[in-house]
This record gives C-alpha cells, structure tokens and sequence, in this order.
C-alpha cells in the first residue's frame, strides 16, 4: 500500500457520483468497426412518446458524439489507481515500428521514476514507454501519406460519422434529418465520413489526430475543419493552490461535459507526478506546454532555459504519453520589437518567457533554431505540434496587428518544415479580437499556414467584462469555428480573475459545446441538425423530460425547471413556466392545429394555401382601400 | 395611509442598498444642454495612477452610459410611493400641443381608477393623463419632420455622444481613443452626435425616441442602428407567481445592470396596477404587448377578442404612459398555413393568440384591418410601435421560412402607413436562427421596412442547450447587431425553463450588454472602444481596483478574484492568480520592456525594427539552412 498515494485511496468513490454518474435516459453504446477491438462509444438517449389523438407515436432515440469516456458506462468498474482500460495497445505493436524501452530515457523522467520520496505520489502502475523503432516514423500522418488506414482513422471516421448512414435508411429518422442550408467558407463537408476520407485528410494535414503512442488509454479523436468543431478545455494547479486529486477529478469532469481534448497546464512543483495521473486516466488526448515546466526546472529564471534541458523535458513528457506540444517557436527576434507599443505587450506565458530568453541572450529563440531536433522527437513519438501563438493579442487594441501576423507567418514556415517530416501540426490562434476583425484571422492562417487545423483560444470580443468572458469568448469561439477554426479554446468565468472551480469549468465547456455546435449547424455538418430537430420536436408537444435530456446540460435545465415548477406533474403539464396555462402559444399552436384538422383544413394542401392567398390578397386590396378612407 | 399599498411600506428601505448602491468608483455626472433642465446623466469612473519608476501618472476618469437613472445617485432621494421626479413635462407642456384630460378616457381605466377594493394596490400619486388636442400629432417624427430639434432630440444627442468631443481635445485620453477600423454594414457613423443627425434620422424613420407624454419621468434614449445598440429587458408576474413589489424592484434591477428599455410582460390579475407603479418609477421607456391585457379580460379566450375592447386597453395603457406597444398586426390570415409543417409552429404568444381569431372567426387579424385607428392613438400620445414578428421561427428549423418572411414583407407594408401618420416604428425579429442564416434576416429587414430600426429576440443560434439560452442567443444577438440590428431584446437562462431571479435577469442583461458592446466595436461606433482600452491597460498594469471598476460587472468581477486571492494585498500584487508570481505573462512583458528600456533600445525606434529585421532575416536564412542539414 505504501505505493498508492493517500489522496487516491477514496477517490474512486467520489468519482462514482456527480462527476461519473449517467446521464437521464442516456446509454452507452459501442459501435463496432472492421475488428473487435474498434468499439467507438457514443451515447443514446431515449425519447418518451408523443401523444396524439390517434394513439402514441414512437420518437426515435438520439445519438450524441460522448466524450466522457468509460466513466459514463456502469459496465466498465473505474479504478483511478489502476488507469483506463488499454484502446490502443494492440495496433501500436501490431504495427511492428515501436519498441518497447527499459525505462524513461529522459534524465529528468529516470530521476522522477526511481525517487523514494516520491513514492506517495507515484502513480502505482507505471507503463514501460516505447519508442519508434530507429529510423520509423510513427504519426497518424506518415501512415497516411503511405496510403494506410490505420485503427486510429477507421475510429475516428465512425465517431464523426455517428450511424448517419443507417439513421438515414430509417423512415423514423426522416424529419430530424431535414437540413439547413449551411455557408461552409471553403470547408468541403462530406456526406458521410469514410475512414479514406479521414486519412486523405490527415495526409493533407488538414486533420490531424493527436494519438502519442504511449497514451494508449486515448479513445482517438481527429481535429480539422472538415469535421466536427473540438473544443479543448485546461486544467493545471498553480503555484497557490490546487492538488493531483483536484486535477484528475477536473479531468474526468471534463470529459463528462464535452471536453474533447485537455490541456495539463500544471505548473506546481509535482508536474511530473500529476500528469502521469491525468494521463493513465485520460480518454481524451492530452496537451501540455513543455516550456511551463523546463522553467520550473530553472526555478522560473527564463534566462537559464537551455535547449538541452528542454530537449529532455520533451522526451520526458512525450514518453508519459502527452499527444500534443505547444510549442512557440514562432517568438522570433524580430518579432518581440512589434510588441512594444501594444497596449497589453505579450500576453502569453509561453511567448513573454520565449522572448525574455530571446532578449536576454540576444539569440534567436531556440525552439526556432532546433526545429528540426523537435521534429525527430515529435515523430518517434506521434506528438502532434501545437504552434503556440506567443504574441497573441491581449486586448481589443492589439488585435490583428503586426506581431500577431508575423508570428503567424513564421508559423506557416514551421508547418512547412514539420509536414515535410510528417509530423502532426495544428496552430494557435488568438485571443481578444473584435467581431469584424476574426474573418481575416481565418482567412490569414488558412493561406500562411497552408489549411493546418487553426485552434484558438475564445477570441474575446471585447475586453470589458471580466467574470463574463466564458461569453464574450463563446461569441468570438461561434464565429471563428464557422470560418472554418478545428478547436476551440475554452475559457471560463474565471479568465482574467481567478482559478475555475467545477461550477466554472461546467459552464466554459458548455458555453463551448454551443459555439462549437452553432459553426456545425453554420457550416452544415450533415446531421448536426439532429439534435436541434429532436429537441425543438419535444419542446413544441411538451415532452419535458425529453427536452431536458436532449439538451447539452440535462442536469440544469430539469433544476432550472424545478425552481419555477417544481412538481412532478409539471413535467407533463400542457404549458410551460414562463406563462402559464392560459397564455402558452405552443398550446394554442396545437389548437390552432387541431381546428384545422376538425375541419379538414389540412386536406386542402397547396390548394388550401393557394386559395387563402388569393382570398387574402383580395381581403388586402379592400383592407387598403379601408386605410385610405379613415 | 389607506391609499399606500402594503407591500410598498418599506419598499424604499430594501431598494437602498444591493439594488441602488453606487457600484465602486463611480459618480453621476450630469452634462447640461442648451437649456438647464436638459441634465443628462453619465457615469464617471475614476482610475488610480499608474506607477512607473519615474513617479505616478494619473489615469483619467472612464465615462460610460449610465442607464441606472436616479437611483444610483446618492443626491436623490427615492421614495417608490412618490415616483420619479419629473424629466419632461415642462418639454411637453411647451409644446402647446397637448392637454390635460379630466381622467383615464378608457373604460377599463376609469373603472380601475375608482375601484375601492383596489386602493390597496393603487399608485397613490396618480397623474393626470394628456392628450394631443384634437388635429394633433405630438410623436417625435412629426416634430423631426416639421424640422424641430425637441429637448429630448438634444437630450439623446447628448447622451450618445458622452464627452467625446471634449475627450478628443483631452491629450489624456489619446491613447485611449485609439480606434479600430469597424465594419459597419452599410451603417452611418458620424464622428459626433448631434442633435441635428437625431433629428434627421428620427425623421428619416431610421430611429425612434420612444417617449409617451404620458411617461414624463422617462431619461429620452434613442434606438436606430446609427447609435449605440440598445437592449431591452422583460419583467412580468405570470398566472404563477410574483408581486406588484417584485416587478418594481426588478425593474430598477435591470436598469442598474444596463437595460435601456424595459418590457412588461404581466399577465396577472393586477396588471393595470403593476404597470403603473412601473411607469411612475421607471427612467427608462416601457413597452407592453396590449393584447396579453386584452385576453386577460376576456379570461383567456382568444375568440372573444374584439376591436373595441382592445382599443379600449390600447387608450388604457397610452394614458398610464406606456412607451410603445408591441402590435401583432402583420399575422394574416393567409400567412396562417404557412406555419403548418413546422417543427414548432407559432411560437409569439401574440401571433397565436392572433391566429387562433383569425380562424375562428374566418376574418382578417383586426389589428390589421383597424391598423389606421391604431395609428390614431399612438400619434395622440406618442407611443411607438413595436411591430411584432407574431411568426418568429421557434426552432432553428423554422429560421427565415416563408412565413416568417411573409409576415415581414406585411409589416413593411405597415411600416409605411405609419410613417405616412408620422408615428414611430421598430420592427420585431427573431428568435432562433443558426449563425449563417442571421444576416439574411437583417438586409430583408432593411430593404422591406425602409430601414425601420430592427428589434429583435435573440437570436438563439441552436436549439440544444436550455439553461444556457443567454448564451445561445447572446452570440445571435453580437452577430444581429453587428450586421445592423438597433435594440437586442434580452434572454436570460431560464428561457423555456422558468421564470427568472434576480441573478438570472443580471446574467442575462451583462450577456447582452457584450452582444451590444461587440456590435458597436465592430461597427466602428466612435470612442466605444475607450472602455475596452482602459481596463486592459489597467489590467496589464495590475491596477485590479480598475480593471473591476471598469467593468459591466464590477461586483462579479471583485468577487470572482476574491475566491481565489482574497487578501487586499493582492489587489495590488503585479501578479495575477491564474498564474502565480512567477509565471505571470504580463509581469514578464514588462521585464522584457524594462530590460530594452535599460539598454537604451528604445530609441532605436523605426530603426531598431528595421535593423532587428534585417538581422533576424540574416538568421532565418542560417537557421533555414541549419534545418537542412539536420
């Protein structure tokens, strides 16, 4: 027992209710690919039926893309101390480029692993890394360009795709299925995803799928515009407060309510430890900004980065299994003067840290410099590159202007170099940007940056409402995702102010699963309108409870109900809430309906619609006539 | 004491404080027009200094638009019984148009009025209501049209103006006005407001001053999609719950956090009452939707409904002062079967209420064919129209279907008749529309109703996310404004669920006050983006006091940092609590400005730049070729 950490003894447990429970009327399901061992989740969820003069009428159930992972499914038992079950294990060997090593071949990570005071920490069942063979290239995206459908791309093609087709074939699906009309800005939306289309996608880098193959517990995930719009939410203890136990729960919490990757950005003095926790119980792929912790390594004294040390830390990470790296290589020397007269300088860490080396050494930054070095380690690994946006705008003000963009530039120049070693890479982008102005931001990196997955951060529309910035960044996340962003950056109440609790970190995911869900519809990703249709159907008849569990936060909206209703009889009740029995228009909607009906309005069809236009018109014609005289 | 409601004795007390107190900083400032009872009252926010190592730089105070009216000023004294003090009737008395009636002219009003069993409820202070005289046009298009500026024309010019002329000839506040390019969507933002462009564009029928003679406590604002976008809010007690003393004190709530004008949407048994304590204590205008009253007297039964009895409300309600009605006049009987296929049908309470007569009785919508009439009583007493969009599309299904943009087509028609009697228009919108299809409803509504200002609901860009459906909507409505809609009427998270609390109208106005905000940045409104400079200059100063101060929300904003860092030394602390002391970006931007300042770089200037350019393309070249190698 000495092994197991004392903070974990109870956490399985807790996990157990408000953070893993199912949700209303939602099952698990698994849809199975070309071999057993590609059983990709997605979550069911039951209608009541609709009750008509006639009798009842089935509704079909609903199936949602589920990001939650095992913890959902009361078939699978959790065991944090033990990790997620294995995904992916099976067809990294059988791929016959990796091999196994004998331990972390970091020196940090060895230094870590045999520690005795850390033990406490430790997580219990360390996996022995592996590596790709000497002289292989193991990313999602060297196997594509080799013409290989890999286990990783059929996956994902299957959790894209949602059952689209066989909902299709089914007569009961017919009405849900009617589509909008969407405005794709160049976005080439297939009517159904195939695992070929994936990999022709992956191949081009316009997708990438963040799979590090020593994160085998990742149920795979593609980013790209041609595909749903992700959203990536951060945890991270700081400096004042925060511990593993709190981050994993953070995690799982995630996943639950939509996270489609997370961000580690822990920057306490156990990072390795935590991450390695995260990671063992992680479904969803996990980034990290390496930078954060070889600066912990230097006791937060930018000057004494070394490359040497932050080549190890990169090893050390890419070993615990982290699938993608921000990396701010695009912080060049020439680019930090731009930033002078800004109102709000350089705002992120990762980019204010990269230029005080730049400035202090008078050099080039060195992940610039050792670009290449980076790259050798990121295939070995399949890490994918986040190019991180070091001189993102941090206010209104600064928005669009030079430094952003020569960034953005050398950003295009790194994806160049990086795509011609086959490795995996997806951009940063910002940040605050007005309304009119996020366009161009679309627009600039598809060209500079040659279609590579754009992940952005909000952007804020404008600077002026701390405690609110979850809306003012979901607005600029729902326009910058129909122009054609991957992956959204959440943010959370908190931005700006404080660390999010759970209530915060709910709140920016849900803020994100909508603006992520309205560039679907915007775009028209064939099927995004499912969802809407079935609910909208449930709310116009008065299915409440189908309304609530349809919906993205089942558990608020049925509370949100409560307070005003709070008796179960309600939930069946012909009105709703906000007008009372007398005054509901939907109920008279229905009236309305059903006088047509009794008088067998509705076998008229066109002619009826034809002849009221024409007895209108007439009517119109008099009635002006009316006007004129008054 | 007989006369004073109970509910209202110690209603003054409660108001005192988290209702009416100041918010931190912040004064109320008046600027005087051409006459002293033109007093237009501002908010001034004062800054601390900045520190810098050559001593302090003051920080100039912050104006903002002030929609609080007298409540936030400490030199006033409230006293709910006695109403507001009076803004305009000395304005309307000028006039010399009007005249004092002896009583209520409605039925229903007279009848109220001498109702003994209601002098519990009744407003103790009953006003006379005026009249125009008989031949009279008192709104304020008829005034703009004959050439008159009125005060309230000055008083809105003043207003939308806020201090920007002498702001510009302030070198205080240069950087500060520091603005983006805008894209306005075919908007005509001049530089200054004056009350000469009010009154052209009221003319024009591009804007409304919504301002009933009645309603003489009213502070004048103007809606038009060359000024400031507007919000407007919604109260009303359902069949279900609240009070008269509620409402009230939502009302002055929802001024305090921004609403510019209010709707009451009771359909109580006290609705006549309700709406007079309203009136007599509100500073912004009121809008109402009549026929809620009308079915209230005719208990609920929509085929009741009669052209008499609902010009009798309408006169009612002209005379308590209510300053625009929203009329569902352009619901016509051939618009009808056009709703038939829809997922969610009629879904306006008014539009199916308009319906459901329609049909029953085979005849034409009588708001349509008594359309003049109805003209009649606004221009008697100046109350606007707020043509409603009774076939709004409930669903993102429904969005710009063909009944919704038939009745459209139908209420420019009306826009014109009305216009034709010079009295003020704005037009209803929608409601749930998926991002790409929100700009198409803006240029139809352009191009149908002449430019009549746009008032829309929303809107909602999906269906699926009850509880969050301020959030759903406030993204339509940043988009909606942005394209040119002029007042965005507000949703707050209980939309579909429930009546809302206290927090949920808060939530719901600051959402809109960032849709409203981003739309005037991205339009390019002139000094709007003062606001957002100076809180990020505070912020990257670590002036938190400011950057609270300066926010729509100053109280949520002090409270959220105070989870987390809750000493008052960390106000002052140059470091923020997502990060820690030594990872904080904006600390280490200011090191690395330190850092160029110490060794002189500044100077450099331009030529710094350019040789740190060309240096640092010497250095790609070598570092392009140390990649090859590698």
């Amino acid at each position: 027992m000495s092994a197991i950490p004392e903070a974990f003894v109870t956490t399985t447990a807790r996990l157990s209710d408000a953070v893993t429970r199912p949700f209303p009327a939602a099952a698990k399901r698994y849809v199975t690919g070309s071999r057993p061992d590609i059983r990709v989740p997605m979550r069911e969820i039951a209608q009541t039926p609709t009750h008509t003069a006639d009798g009842d009428e089935a509704n079909p159930p609903i199936f949602v893309y589920d990001t939650s992972g095992p913890y959902t499914d009361p078939a699978v038992s959790i065991d944090l101390l033990k990790g997620l079950p294995d995904v992916r294990s099976a067809w990294i060997e059988a791929r016959g480029d990796t091999e196994p090593l004998t331990g972390p071949s970091s020196e940090f990570g060895g230094r870590r692993q045999h520690d005795p005071a850390l033990a406490h920490l430790r997580f219990e069942h360390l996996r022995t890394p592996r590596r790709a063979k000497p002289g292989h290239n193991v990313s999602q995206m060297h196997y594509a360009r080799r013409g290989e459908i890999t286990p990783e791309m059929e996956y994902v093609a299957i959790r894209e795709n949602m059952r689209l087709d066989e909902l299709r074939a089914d007569p009961r699906y017919e009405k849900l299925l009617r589509q909008q009309r969407g405005r794709s800005f160049g976005a080439n939306l297939p009517d159904t995803i195939t695992p070929e289309f994936v990999r022709e996608e992956v191949a081009r880098g316009r997708a990438i799928i963040p799979a590090n193959i020593n994160h085998p517990e990742l149920e795979p995930m593609i980013i790209g515009r041609n595909f749903r719009v992700k959203i990536n939410t951060n945890i991270g203890n700081s400096a004042t407060t925060s511990s593993i136990e709190e981050e994993v729960e953070k995690m799982v919490w995630s996943a639950r309510w939509g996270g489609d990757t997370l961000m580690d950005l822990s920057t306490g003095k156990n990072i390795h430890e935590t991450r390695e926790w995260i990671l063992r119980n992680a479904p969803m792929p996990i980034g990290t900004v390496p930078i954060y912790q070889a600066l912990e390594k230097v006791d937060g004294e930018a000057e004494a980065l070394t490359w040497e040390m932050f080549r190890d830390t990169l090893i050390e990470q890419a070993e615990q299994g982290v699938d993608y790296f921000t990396i701010h290589a695009g912080v060049l020397l020439r680019h930090i003067p731009l930033t002078a007269d800004r109102v709000t300088g350089i705002v992120s860490r990762g980019g204010s840290i990269m230029a005080k080396w730049c400035l202090a050494h008078h050099q080039e930054n060195f992940l610039y410099t050792h670009f290449a070095e980076i790259c050798e380690i990121m295939r070995a690994y399949d890490v994918s590159f986040s190019l991180g946006d070091g001189l993102r705008p941090g206010s209104i003000a600064d928005a669009n202007d030079r430094a952003q963009f020569a960034e953005l530039e050398t950003l295009g120049e790194l994806t160049q170099f990086a795509w011609e070693q086959d490795v995996q890479v997806m951009i940063e982008g910002p940040g605050h940007v007005p309304l009119q102005m996020i366009e161009e931001n679309v627009t600039k990196e598809l060209k500079d940056c040659f279609e590579a997955p754009f992940y952005t951060l909000g952007p804020l529309i404008t600077d002026i409402a701390p405690a609110y910035d979850h809306i003012t960044s979901g607005i600029g996340a729902a326009n910058i995702g129909w122009y054609g962003t991957a992956m959204l950056c959440y943010v959370t109440p908190k931005e700006h102010l404080g660390l999010p609790n759970k209530q915060d970190v709910r709140d920016g995911i849900v803020t994100y699963k909508i603006a992520a869900h309205g560039a679907d519809l915007a775009k028209g990703l064939p099927g995004a309108q499912v969802r809407d249709n079935a609910l909208s159907k449930a709310r116009f008849e008065f299915r409440w409870e189908d309304q609530f569990n349809l919906s993205l936060d089942p558990e608020r909206a049925r509370e949100y109900h409560d307070q005003t209703l709070p008796h179960q009889s309600h939930k069946v009740a012909h009105f709703c809430s906000m007008c009372g029995p007398h005054f509901c228009s939907m109920k008279i909607t229905q009236d309305v309906r059903d006088y047509a009906r009794a008088r067998q309005l509705q076998d008229a069809g066109q002619a009826l619609e034809v002849g009221m236009r024409e007895k209108a018109e007439e009517f119109v014609r008099e009635g002006a006539q009316i006007y004129k005289e008054v």
